[in-house]
This record gives C-alpha cells, structure tokens and sequence, in this order.
C-alpha cells in the first residue's frame, strides 16, 4: 500500500478459488458436465489450463463470466470530491464513513489538490482556509447544531474513507473509464491503486484494466491524449 | 412547484398512455391474449376498471408491473449534501451539474440548514462565511486555478441542480425510505415534492407513496417517531 | 407492425417530451442555469438545435444522459427459447405470459425455426410432434395435473408474449450484441423491429441503434461475418 | 450435499473474511477511524463481538452492508422451468449451460414434476414421451438441423445446469421470495438448499435467510399458507 498524500487503498476480501471459480463457469456454458464435476475435474487443478481458457473468454468480451468473482477494498485519504464520482458507479457497493453521524473533533483531514499544492502562496491560503472552516464547524457544534448540519461548511477537500466492492466485470469497466487521462488526477490514482492491488495477487488480470482507448485502440472522446488516435482518424 | 428555500421539483416527463401501459403488463401475465389485443380491448379503455386491478396487483406487491413506468424531475435548489444522499439510488438515472465543468462566477447559491437559520446570530455568521468562501474560490479561479480544483474549497452547502428519473417501483421505495423522519428534512421534503408533482397527475399512486412503516405497519429503526410502534411491540 | 411468422411488436409507450428531456439532461450537466430554465428556454423548442447537441454527447459515448428515455413494447409470437435469451438483459423490466397461471386450451402455438421449415419433410414431422406434445398436455391437464407441472412437456418452441420495456442506452446496448450476426436469428428479428419501431418516430436513433462492429469499427467476435475485420487485422 | 431427484448444489466460493469484511463496513459508516484500522483493530479478531454488531445493523434492514459479500453455486439437476424463474433475479449473476451450443448425444435428462410422480400411470407415459422428444431431437440433429434450432422441441422438464452468484442482500430477498409457500416446489427447494449449504458455514445467516412473513410477521399474498395472517387481519 502506497503512503504518501493520495488514496490509501487495501484489497482485504476476495473469493477463495477465483480461478477455479471462474474456469467452472465459463465450462458450464459450453459443456455437457455439470459445474461439479467441471470444479473437481485435472483441468480445475492445473493453473495454465485454467488462465488460457479464462483469456480466450474474457478477450472475446464475454464478461458475464467473471462476475462471480467479487472484490472489497478498504480506501481512505480521498476527498469527497472524489468519493462523489466514485460512487455514481451503481454496479458497486459502498459502505463509507458518514459525515451525518461521525462527528469531526478537530481539524478535519483534507486533500489539496496538486495545481494548489504546487503554488506555495496559493497552497498557504489553502491550509489557513482549511483551518477556518474547521473554527467554523466546531463552533456550530459547539453551539449545538448537530453534526448533520453542520457539516454544510465542510469542502469538498474533506477526506473520506469507505468499503468499496465491485466483480471483476465492473472493475474494467470502471477502469476502462477511470484510467482514462480525461478522469480527474485523484480517481485516476485511486482506480489505478485498487487495479494494482488486485494485479499484485492475480497478475493474469493486468491486460484488462487499461483505459479503453487500449481496449478498443481508438480513443473516443474529443480530444485524444496522444495515447491512441482519436476515432476515424 | 413550490417556491421556498427547499428543493424546487418540476415532473418534466412521464409516459404517454401509463395507466394502459401498466394496466397491459399486468394482464399480460395472466391471460391467454397477447399485450396488442390487451392493449386494443374495452377494458383498456376504462380507467376506473384499469385501476381497480392495477391498485389489486400493486397492493399484494408485485412491483414488476410498475417498472415500465419512469418519469423524469427537473430538480433544482437542492444541497449537494442532499443529492449526495440522492445520488445513492443506484436504481436512478442521474444528469447533474458538474461542479468540475460550471465554474462559478459569483456567489453561489447555498442551503441553510434550518438549525443554523433559525439562530439568527449563527445564520449571519453562516452567511458570512458562505461570502468568504465564494471570495476564495473566485481568487483561486482568477489565479488560474481550474474549476475541477477550486472547487475542493465549496461547501456541502453549495446548491446544485439535476435531472434526476427512475420508475415507479423505485419511486415507491425512494419514498418508503425518504418519506421516514429518520431521513435528513432536506431530502425528506424533496422526496416529498417529488412524489406530490405526480400525484397532482396520477392520484392513485397516493396510497404508495408513503414512509415503509406505513407499508407494513411498523417502525424496523431502533427507536419510532411514534407514527407506527417499533416491530414486536 | 410486421405480420409474419415472427415476432410482432409495437411500441405502445415512450415519454412525452423525449427531446426536450435529453436535451435539459445534456445541458444541465455544463450550465450554471437550471434544469427548469433550460427545459423552457428557446433552445428546447427548436428540434434541430436539440438534436445536434444530443448528437454530439450521444456519439461521445456519454449515454447517462438518454437513461432518462424509457420506452416500452408489446411483443407477442415469439419462442420460449427466444424469451430466456431476452430476459437474460437484466437492465430491462419485463411482464411476461406466465405458464404457470395460463392453461393452454388446445394446440399451443409456436414457432418453427427456418433451418426445419425449410425442409418439406422435417416441418411435416415438427408439426405432427407439436400435436402430439399439444395432445399429451391436454391430457395431463384433463387429469387434473395443474398447468404449473403440466407445462414441463411445453417445448422452447412453444410461443409466449410479454410487455417490455428499457432506457435508451440498454436499447443501444441490446442493439449492439443482438443485431450481430452471432446472434440466433429468431432474436435478430426481435431486436430489429424493436429498433425499427422507435427509428419510425424517432428517426436520429437510427444510427446508434446498429451492431456493436459498426459502433468499434471491428469485430470482436472469434471470426468475422465479413461486415467488419476482426481486432487487430 | 442432498442427493435426490431435486437440484444438487454445492456452495463453491465465498470471501476470505466474510465477517471481517462486513464488520469493517458497518463501522466505518459510523466511525472516526479508518476501514483499514478497523479490519486490523483488536475487535476485529474476536468472532462475538464482530456478530454482535453485524446483527443489529442487519436486522434494522441496513442490508447494504453485507452487499459486500458475494458467494457462489454450482447448481445442476434442476429443470429449465425452474432456470427460467431463477434467472430472472436481475442482481444475480449466471454461467448457464447453453442449448444452442452443447448438443444432446442421448436421452437429455429431465426432471418429473411431483403430481406427474406420484401417478404411477402418467409417471410412465411422462418417461416414454421424454423417450420420443429425445428420439426426434437426435433425429433432426442427425439431418442437419444444428443444436440450437433442434433444441426448440427441447421440453421445459429437461435439467441444466449453472454457476450463479449474488451477493448476500439478493440471498436475503431470493429467500424471503421463494421459500413463500407460493413459489414453485422446484426453486423452493433449490433456493433452500443455497442457504442451507451457506448457513452451513455461516449459521448466524439463519435468522436471515426465512420467507418474507417471518421477516414482516404477516403474509401480503391474497391468501395465507397459515404461517402468518395476512396483513391487516
């Protein structure tokens, strides 16, 4: 897990027998045995056999296959700025620190974005309006406004921290979009982290989670990066 | 459309012929007929003979059958705390206003919670602040800072607006949900509205679009406001 | 509406306003005005400015903002085989001709696929085994076998109906996999007449509602039908 | 796993750290502490007091949190009757065994349903006509006719097989769904079998995993089975 000012990201939960998993279900469509036998057959012990069908599958987009396999990352240290875009991905599920109910004691952690933080000036301003907006909360607070209230003075800069899951058939598509340099910096991070997480402990997945102008090899927005040409072109 | 300093919520659009509509996939289920004869016939001309069976199918809680009905709110004047809440329906279909793209020019539009505006020494000191906020933005902006970054500064209190659809099952469940006092008074009143644009038009859906204790009779929080007793009492 | 031996459709629902409520859902996303406004200013009278800039999103792939559009169609004479490939699209909503509660009368109807009707002999024999599966439900049914068992001799090929109705980007979606040539034809069919019933009074769907090749510029299919090159060729 | 004329299952994957994963969540939404902290903090490593907690957020009907938890089966032995309502719980996930792809090479099994088993007479004239289905099934395939046309004669009694996954609020309202006395006998028994091959090794699920009036404490069918009253009486 990477330490510095951007998301903190930890894969803590994924099935047992992902492979297996997997490799049972793209069998089960296209044969006459039945999903235990297919779980207990030789084929379901040899790791390459199991990668090298589970390739074709995914490579040809048939993705419904690997939606069995579901993954939970702990993430904390985003802004909710970034939390927000995060979850308008409705195929995920989320469990994240609510600022309704969790009240702040003292200076509330924040993200400063890099074009602020890179003008030292700008950046000074910055903290010292940060620290503000803290003075501001804790004296509603004090005052007796709930916290639920309270927290309408809090920025967008406020941290965040959350349980995210998503199947695999969500997380390329989430980096398909994500990875994309048209995504803002700190999801970019974000997605590229839980992608590397996963990657670390199931490296066969690396060729999928790419931003889609490498799925497709034509980038479709208006303006290419310079990664792929834009399509047509 | 009510005009105060809650959400302001207009039903843009809802489907051509919904009684029929409905009314067609319900007897589809269960007759010999096809939806096209279904549709043509008599009965489908008759809209108190058209209620009476949806209200019978509706009220055993076969929702399925309502789900072909989406409607569209043009919403506006609403806390991003609250679409933040709002946005947490993943069965909904979300436009909002992107605080990544619209830079703010001037003051923006902000939500006073009630706590803080019915305090009238804290609500001179929220709207100060609110100022000094928008002051900061705009140096940030001027600074050449972009909005996508400026905006870590803006509040929870900050306005925003949407084009928010969803179907009728999901309305249903918005309101069993949101309508509950256990939901914050922003959303609660939103929800509210949202419910009684379509209800001026489709008075039946009256019964439906109620707080879940009143669909089954009890409170399932930790404690009742007192409108249905807590389950097992 | 077609009248052959497959499938018959109608388009018996879609919003009113279907323009204009794109179009205010495209615009609120990159406006400081709100939803309201845009739904009621010049702009959102004139069709042809409307349309370029929903052109314009839509072809970006953005397609949130045409989830608002849910339209609905009455499908009857199709398979059974040909249903359980349709209600596999889990975005959509169906209400569907149940076998459980609907007692065949006398001969059920169904479908007789090409590759058999083409063959003067095997259709004589298929027709004949259609009676005598008609005759032997009969019977069970006379025996007082409820319809909910006695359905377990209905073949696929056994005709059903259903209300069906999805958002403008899962029928972009459905387009792009079911208008491909590796879809069974009898689907193929479907899918086309659902895309021809909405291209008649919306003709600007026209060029999304195509097979996903057309959409990428190459098929990602194992081989080619020759309409794209594969990817990478 | 219960080996008899009913669906086999077997479950064949689930989370490393369920509970720690669920415990994680619920508190991160109301804790000043990171998830990250939590998963490692001392109460995480105690069993009880992970429980204590997971059932009163679960049942306050809080179920987002154990979204995160997804498991899977391997399913065979049941009939494409009871395939077909199974697939229609839109938040599960299937690999289903294909009859357009995997061609017959023999009597296809099937599944009798109970009434037709229990008259010895119908018994035997059911297995002679599954004889003949099969019978003219080879024989089209042995003239050409490819499997996934050959197949419409297939009767809805012939078994198959899948892999399907959901995570643990779908399991919840699959259960509350279709242990009701008024789902079909086939998919209460399969859908019995699914919990209890889970609460197996997850037995606090079993207060949980119950049809829908134990959950509500009245039945809101049109008639009652006598488990519950219906509602309002």
């Amino acid at each position: 897990m990477t330490q510095d000012k951007y998301a903190q990201v930890r894969l803590i939960s994924k099935p047992e027998n992902m492979l297996k998993t997997i490799y049972t279900a793209c069998r089960t469509c296209y044969s006459a045995d039945s999903p235990l036998n297919i779980y207990d057959c030789d084929s379901a012990q040899d790791e390459e056999k199991m990668l090298k069908l589970i390739s074709k599958v995914v490579s040809s987009g048939h993705y419904s296959t690997i939606e069995h396999i579901q993954v939970s990352f702990a993430i904390s240290n985003i802004s909710r700025a970034c939390s927000h875009q995060l979850v308008r991905h409705r195929h995920m599920s989320f469990s994240q620190k609510s600022q309704r109910y969790v009240k702040e004691k003292g200076q509330f952690d924040y993200l400063t974005p890099d074009t602020i933080e890179n003008n030292s000036e700008l950046k000074q301003k910055f903290d010292d309006f940060m620290g503000k907006i803290s003075e501001f909360y804790l004296e509603l607070t004090d005052a007796g406004i709930p916290a639920e209230d309270a927290r309408a003075v809090l920025p967008n800069a406020a941290s965040t921290s959350m349980v995210a899951s998503l199947n695999l058939r969500e997380l390329i598509h989430l980096a398909n979009l994500r990875l994309c340099t048209r995504a803002q910096k700190e999801i970019r991070i974000l997605v590229k982290r839980m992608c590397e997480e996963l990657i670390k402990e199931e490296p066969w997945l690396k060729d999928y989670l790419v931003p889609k102008c490498e799925r497709w090899g034509f980038c479709d927005e208006d303006k290419s990066c310079g990664r792929m040409p834009v399509k047509g072109q």
